[in-house]
């Protein structure tokens, strides 16, 4: 009797003293606008204690669930210093500490600048863009292990691949990367796409440290390159710790348990719609392996809001960008983003909208006059320009224009501009991650890429490169995802054909990385690109002109889709053209006369840069 | 020299005597919101005259212009009520009197009903719907005789022949009839069309008279019927006196003389748009025989406005379906349509605008949230639906539904509502005068035309049947609009097949015409068809579901675009189905009890009365 009552006070000892698995963020800064910090504690029965913190800092707010493993304690830090503070947490007799450190902020940290139009990003995955440290291929507490022969298996990129290549990013003309997600993604197959998280507060040891993480914007810093993190807020991966053991059954969308999405995001606005399909769009789950958050339930809101924070501070982020942002709970997508622009208030972020009509995607941009017609506000700065990337499809096949083919496809997505609240906060891209390849569909074809090319560096809007299409990397979606997520030759010491550099290009490549090098690098200098008004005109025998320009600068761009050579009468273009007597065309170097007539060849680009 | 001189007074007075050739209006009413009216005056040196009105009227305004021909005298008719006013035009000792009259005004006639939602809208060509008068198929005066054996001639169809078969109309269903225009149109070929008129005051003599045509809205509004005009705003017939004799320069769009529309209506609205393409959209001509109006010119403005409020006042009309209403000058299209329903309130008019994205058409509506993002507002109440009818090209032949295919198109349609001001109060219809005929489409398959007409029938909006459909004919507009524009048997005595009569139809046309009839009657009774909601659920398996409801009524519409037989469980429209238990299916006429499921066969329209 006495032995038992000894193992039973044994037990119970150890079942305290397991004290604190998590605790999330594992630190704050001074000095924030989000200073109501609601600390998440993970334990063994953690909730059996009363909490307590030093300081004489206010405990505002403790939340516990019905799972006793968790604890919400949020502090009041607004007039807090920078200084280690204790939590004490207290069951009867039995006691433990635990500290929690608010940490000095950067200066001017708040009012950091963002990725705007004067950018240009280049999105990577980096587990197919190098592998700069082998060793970590494969770890023991990961369950996928690095096997570069599986099409759809991790490849071993990494963050310091990316780090060691930065030059080339630089040369080639970007100013930004972007690149897929990086915290840890414990999913037993396809981890190397990393949007199915299991850990938000930390990076993948496979792509290395959150040190790592960290130097990556440094490194990108000293080039003056801006860092963007692509967040995932709609759902993590089903090997999430939290997924495991819930905080609240409600913290994800359980109907009960799975119910896939249904994909249409037109439910979100559709005066039409059932609340039963809004829901079903809104809270289904995009995939069984990615448990969908909760954003109206508070603390996950309060969970997502601080992660994000956290990481643009830890690490000095430059901008977000936001996987399926119209999948997530509408109101609480908008108070999650609000939340990090009030914060940082000249941070870009970019949400993926992939719709196919303009006022649709309208709606999702900050201060939308479409999402004004029902006092809706995302507070999402920037949105993707999917139907702009519906255009370049097939566009530069189409020789013998039509009413509605040819260059009118482009012409015909940029009429519907007044619908944006800031059509020059859009990511403009010919194919990211998730799409066919450029070069896939044109066939590796350099007049189309040129075309394509010239487009994307000189339109309204923010350009974004896809890893790769600057050396005719080609891609077929059709073939699966990981066609169009092959590595880049180079960033593996075994390959024999190294495209980071000029010497290990084959001639393809060059000519396809030379004239991308020229043209983005050219864009750096122009304002016209980057803040200049647009002025096109209606497609003539496939043939579109548009102009972008400021009141010092007008670039005039002319791309003719017709296989023919085709003559332009320039008085059409009077009203900008002006009292410009001659130009520079940047794509071939060469001085141009504007008299009457301008000549250019069958699926050429030009750049006029009018003097 | 004596006799030179007599000669030359002579002609002098000739000369002043010619008098006045034409008054417009001929005549106006008292009691009117427009009462500055502006009459033109129109005689040789008319304008040497000076003016003056009998009964101390005043004239607030006399225009003369570099046309010695015109003269433009505006009086306050306000406080003048109904009587003969004598205007004199003098010219040194010589003068002359001309009488105009201020009518009595019909009983409320500015708070007119027009045609809305509740309606259904038959819209007819009259030259080859029915030939009434075989005796005016040709006339001395006009250039274009009647000529059935030319597709492109006049077949003598007029306006007692649609008197004469108003029976038909109703019986079928519909409660309004939009006819193409009916005003003089002297044109050498192609004038059975009838958009390039000649004289806007003055029915085409081979329809009838102006009193013939009053005499069709009497007719109509003793069967409570609805007679709409289709007004020509946009440009007159190069045959038009106005034009051969101008009364300004700019009465017309110069370039000077003609050039083409680029038809781009979105420079209308385009925020990148050059000005240069914004005014050869809107200023250019259709075709060289259609010169173009000039709304910017103040006495055109009144002119265009003066004529259309005095054919609703004269003829007793209902509404208005405005031609080409988007290539219009843009300012002063609104100011037209402001100043028609600033006199008749509730007087619907319809535009067409044929745009095929949403919030473009929405732009067009009064109201529209689209339109205010530019601070415009055309005023125009209705648009047509021309999204819809892009739907319903293809659809019926799409079997096998992929993301974007069958019964998405109509959902996807539906999900823009939110962007219209007034997505009841747009026109619906399968197919219309410019089109190709839905029964050629789909090879007058029955069943297809099931499924077609019984969207028309119960989707939101106002139904509209091209004259024909109901008895299947058939059109190709790919051999020309002729095609589309045939003869309705037995509108002619020789006709040996006669669908305006149950014995006369073949049995095609019978089963075509008794289930329209079933359905069009059957809708005349149902107020949650009228000015219900609308609730839609995202099609399945090919199957679309939407539920029409007001407070006491739900109307349940079921859609089997798919070949084989469905089973949809009910539980997912439980926000709808409520606590109904059993419903009446309109089509087949069966009771049905509303269990878990419910089945339906292939290609099969449903529409349940809930009980």
């Amino acid at each position: 009797m006495k032995k038992l009552l000894y193992l039973i006070l044994v037990l119970f000892t150890i079942s305290i003293s397991a004290q604190i698995e998590k605790m999330e963020p594992p630190f704050w800064y001074e000095g924030m606008n989000y200073n109501q910090v609601q600390i998440l504690f993970y334990g063994k029965n953690i909730a059996q204690n009363q909490v307590s913190v030093s300081d004489n800092v206010v405990i505002t707010n403790v939340v516990k669930t019905e799972n006793p493993n968790y604890v919400f304690v949020t502090i009041n830090t607004k007039d807090v210093s920078s200084r280690i503070l204790h939590f004490t947490f207290r069951n009867g007799r039995k006691s433990f500490v635990k500290d929690f450190e608010i940490k000095k902020r950067r200066p001017n940290s708040a009012l950091r600048k963002s990725f705007d139009s004067s950018d240009v990003i280049y999105l990577l995955m980096p587990d197919r863009f190098a592998n700069g440290n082998p060793d970590n291929d494969s770890v023991k507490k990961l369950q996928e292990k690095g096997n570069r022969s599986l099409p759809g298996g991790r490849h071993g990129g990494d963050i310091q691949g990316i780090i060691d290549h930065l030059d080339y990013v630089q040369e080639l003309g970007a100013t930004a990367i972007w690149s897929t997600p990086l915290c840890e993604d414990n999913d037993k197959g396809y981890s190397y796409h990393t949007y199915g998280q299991s850990d938000v507060y930390q990076i993948d040891v496979r792509y290395g440290t959150n040190e790592d993480y960290k130097r990556l914007a440094a490194e990108m810093h000293k080039r003056d390159m801006k860092l963007i993190l692509d967040y995932v807020t709609n759902h993590w991966g089903a090997e999430h710790w939290m997924f495991k053991d819930m905080p609240t059954y409600d913290w994800f969308h359980q109907f009960p348990g799975y119910a896939q999405s249904n994909y249409r995001m037109t439910t979100q606005f559709d005066s039409n719609a059932s609340q039963r399909d809004a829901k079903y769009c809104m809270d289904g789950w995009f995939v069984p392996s990615m448990p969908d958050l909760n954003q109206s339930n508070p603390l996950v809101l309060n969970y997502l809001i601080q992660n994000a924070i956290w990481w643009i501070e830890y690490a000095d982020l430059d901008g977000f960008r936001v996987d399926t942002y119209s999948y997530n709970d509408k109101e609480g997508i908008a108070k999650w983003t609000k939340a990090i622009t009030d914060e940082y208030p000249y941070f870009n972020i970019v949400g993926e909208v992939w719709m196919h009509d303009q006022a649709q995607m309208s709606y999702w941009q900050k201060d939308s006059p479409i999402a004004k017609i029902q006092s809706y506000n995302s507070y999402l700065p920037s949105v993707m320009d999917f139907t702009l990337h519906d255009a370049f499809g097939n566009v530069f096949n189409e020789n013998n224009a039509g009413w509605n083919d040819g260059m009118i496809k482009f012409y015909d997505n940029f009429t519907n501009d007044f619908l944006y609240a800031n059509p020059n906060n859009l990511l403009i891209f010919l194919e990211n991650h998730d799409t066919g390849r450029f070069n896939q569909n044109y066939q590796k074809d350099f007049k189309k890429y040129q075309l394509g090319m010239t487009v994307l560096a000189t339109m309204r809007g923010i350009p974004q490169l896809y890893y790769g299409t600057e050396i005719a990397m080609a891609g077929d979606k059709g073939k699966g995802d990981a066609d169009i997520r092959q590595d880049f030759p180079g960033g593996w010491e075994s390959d024999s054909n190294n495209a980071f550099t000029n010497s290990g290009r084959t001639a393809e490549q060059k000519h396809f990385f030379d004239f991308t090098k020229k043209v983005l690098n050219w864009r750096k200098t122009s304002k016209a690109i980057h803040n200049g008004k647009l002025m096109h005109y209606i497609p003539e025998n496939n043939v579109y002109v548009y102009f972008r320009y400021t009141d010092d600068e007008t670039v005039m761009v002319i791309l003719n889709n017709n296989l023919e050579n085709q003559t332009l009468s320039l008085s059409r273009f009077e009203e900008r053209l002006k009292d410009f007597t001659s130009a520079d065309e940047v794509i071939s170097g060469s001085k141009i006369s504007l008299e009457k007539e301008l000549s250019i060849s069958g699926k050429t680009a030009m750049i006029l840069e009018l003097k």
